[in-house]
């Protein structure tokens, strides 16, 4: 796979006994392949606060894309 | 700032002969502050192929948030 590699090292509140409420992280990664179903590969890896693990969703268009950081933003209201 | 930090650390190719081209990471942070206009905020940093700089945007709103991703994702056809 032809993707580049991100590591993440440290992830610490400024204030720690601050609510993580409201925070959250998203990385998307995007590559080429080539393949009969179009070119165009994205992994999204985010997080939100509290214990819940990482979630990791591997889309092919920018529709998809855009639908999952959409979903994802929901929660946190604006 | 209450604001998780995230700390890139390597960032290489699984084959360094590889073109780069069609290759993108975008960091999508959340945070939420008390102020008159709403609470969300969101600073995006995200850099394309190349020798350009990675660019950093601070958006409000999930509108705001998700023009921003949808423009950057202009460089990477599907």
């Amino acid at each position: 796979m032809n993707e580049e590699e991100l590591a993440v090292v440290t992830m610490h509140d400024d204030d720690a006994a601050d609510s993580t409420a409201g925070r959250g992280t998203m990385v998307i990664r995007i590559w080429s392949e080539a393949s009969a179903d179009g070119s165009f590969r994205s992994r999204l890896t985010f997080a939100g606060t509290g214990d819940e693990p990482p979630q990791e969703v591997v889309v092919a268009s920018h529709e998809r894309l855009l639908e999952t950081v959409s979903e994802w933003l929901e929660k946190y209201p604006d």
